[in-house]
């Protein structure tokens, strides 16, 4: 039995890495955001790629006390012996509901470029009449449109018109950005509201443009918010909230006889 | 009860990230190596920092069939309905054995350094002897250097001399890097025997010198892992060999009687 | 704010579990099955329910190197310093494909007992009246049919019989068991082949027979193999074989040139 | 390469656990506790220590919102489609500070009998004697004596007598539970003041009585806690407190300039 691989590997003097000589060729040269995306596609991005994906990563790395956040500083506060385990446990909490709206937007906008038979659209009113329809099916089917709406930023999110401007000054505005913006022009006509386009949504859209397996664009959020959660162990450490954050719900926790229900 | 944080808030039409406006200053600008150690410190790097940073970041992100890397592919194997369950798990593996050497042998520069009265050296003699006084109290408390030796780089670690010339070139070799070289020196006079200068222990120097708390440096090796580990899955998806891997173990186990020990 | 539990309390002198004086009236009374039980319905369950519950308990416990269980020896390896992150890394195996069958197969009972219009069938006829018309459904729109077949015990797996057996001498053999027992007798006629009934599916339906919500039937399992993982890293202090099984991938490695793809 | 094991084992017809039948010794038969014991240390237990260790489990299976229950319950939250993602997370919070007094107890007790030259006590006259020494040791090296005290139960923890109580009713009552009571009498005299012996503490005298192997005590409690989590997680489904619990926390979050530090 063998098994393959192209990521790392090591001989008595040199560590390859992709296919690179590490030490030489990689360490000193290639940032971190650019190895994360060759380590992903096994694909070196071009300078273009790797601001446009690195954008992404900004844009999802930390957003204050969320659920993710709050679940790290509490598992550093009950075992600071394992910042592993801080780590780990925070990033179990990047699933389908909060951190999960990049994939579902990616997925979705790929499923419906997929399912289109012959070219595809050419210009706006092209792209409008696709996202129509595609808005109508997910309505039809009693499902949301992912990538719509935000709780906070409800008459825009700021990272999206930014995050459309850096991909287009890159060239790297692609189908997925482009039935995105069309979904956020028609949707209206079939909702009857008016919705912003929310920034985890867009960074699905932009990541899907770049080529990335719509299946990992989930991981992709998770690797923004690894580093987000190492700033909320560090943040922990000076300006420590977790033992006061565990003391005010369990202070006010309040006894409920089981057979009363 | 009041919750601080200087990381991520979230306005109606502005989001903040360390006292920067997110969506104008920091997505398209700031990439992702510079982010993590922002958010990790509180401080932004220079552009020489966060090259000595994503070169560390670079030699510890992957090694190939590490426990790590063979746990998340399991790990997606089985649930590959969780990616967040994979990445969580081989991060896990991050503790004391395999991901350590950075972080112990980081805090073991620092503190010794930290024992230091008075002024560091100011030679390489100085440095000498202060590293012959620190390997002769570690082998008299019957403890390993941390950042010696190597199980496969026995001739040397490719990482180790990259990384001190990438400091050096940016002019971040500081006492961490000139004690461990130090070390590297003189440590044959007191254990009889010539070992390499490994390079996560190289790294765990480097970080120190850049001013990065020594109690989180098991977290930056993590951030690395965490981009090598999003590899594997991308790579298990492609090549897999999760299910080979599992079955040449259990096809190989051999039932002991619980009574026969 | 105030956040109400029915589980546990402290005040200054007593503790209360579920209602219960956790000292007086749990400790030395309530066994840890029929705990889990209480703690996941908020009802004590009878004895019989207990029995069948542990059962299913001892079932799905361990069965040698699975996945979960390397991964959880791997990760001891790696970080010994974390008894928690190796229970945990193998606990998140406990997804869809390995462990997931339980939960499975329990949901789809319990789909088409919902979905039947007035009372369920009384005599084997109707039962298998019933389980056609579920099978050729699953049939029909491509999907496996939960707890069929098992790939070492092609001829029937040794747990069903006796989980149906404790069932029924405790009373407890209720519609989800039916209609499962049924399945077993008509798939034939859809599939074309005769697969067992497999001892996963065979708990999830006990399970649900018990009344426990079937969306957490996934979590019985895992407190079952929560033993068995603890079981592992037991084994592996006294008799590890963690090394040896990622030596032996790592040895096999082949390096594989990424642009060859 | 062969991996020697005692746990599972399954053949085309059979399926063996720890040397037994599953199906026909061990399903029906042996209780969950009972099975947890006997995994971890491959010996069955008798009724009387099964009885003692479920007190344990009972004892530590659940405490309200503490840190780990917080956690499963934003991670429920967060990934409601991964059940063993929250799990874990929240066990990933049985680290040293909250959920380690078990073992660090069991642990410490474990080394002070093993220091003792010739024969244990064998009156509480010699057990005091030997408390008296281990106590004052600790506090000459600047360390607490594990098991002391309790921020709410400040007069008794009502788990400690009654535990006690049932090691005593089964005959198990040994070294352990003998020297933590001795602790409870004589560490007045050199803390000066009085503290009550907590029950995870005596727990751990407790477990490592049953001769369990003290390395793994965190292993038990962690397992106890399994079932509380499940438990959480069963409560979260059916009065949520997550989304109102992770409001409470961001709503007052304060912004602070990163720079003002």
């Amino acid at each position: 039995m063998t098994y393959p691989t192209a990521l790392g590997a090591s001989s008595l003097k040199t560590i390859t890495l992709l296919g690179q000589d590490l030490a030489e060729d990689v360490m000193g040269t290639v940032g971190f955001g650019e190895l994360a995306f060759w380590l992903a596609t096994q694909r070196r991005p071009t300078p273009g790629e790797t601001r446009v994906f690195e954008a992404v990563l900004a844009a999802l790395a930390d957003h204050g006390f969320t659920p993710t956040a709050i679940v790290t500083r509490l598992t550093y506060l009950s075992a600071p012996d394992s910042v592993q385990g801080a780590l780990a446990a925070g990033l179990l909490g990047g699933g389908s509901r909060f951190l999960g709206v990049t994939e579902d937007c990616g997925r979705f906008l790929h499923d419906v470029l997929s399912g289109v038979d012959g070219g595809l659209p050419t210009d706006d009113e092209g792209w409008d009449e696709l996202a129509l329809a595609a808005v109508r099916a997910q309505r039809e089917q009693g499902r949301f449109v992912p990538g719509l709406g935000h709780h906070v930023h409800k008459e825009g999110d700021p990272r999206t018109p930014r995050l459309f401007a850096i991909a287009a000054e890159e060239g790297l505005r692609g189908p997925h950005l482009a039935l995105f913006a069309a979904i956020g022009r028609v949707h209206p006509r079939v909702l009857g509201k008016t919705l912003p386009l929310n920034g985890a949504g867009t960074c699905g859209a932009a990541l899907a443009d770049l080529g990335l397996p719509v299946e990992l664009l989930r991981g992709f959020a998770l690797l923004a918010r690894a580093a987000g959660l190492l700033g909320q162990i560090a943040e922990e450490r000076r300006r420590p909230i977790g033992m006061d954050a565990y003391l005010a719900i369990d202070r006010n926790a309040v006894y409920v006889d089981p057979s009363e229900e």
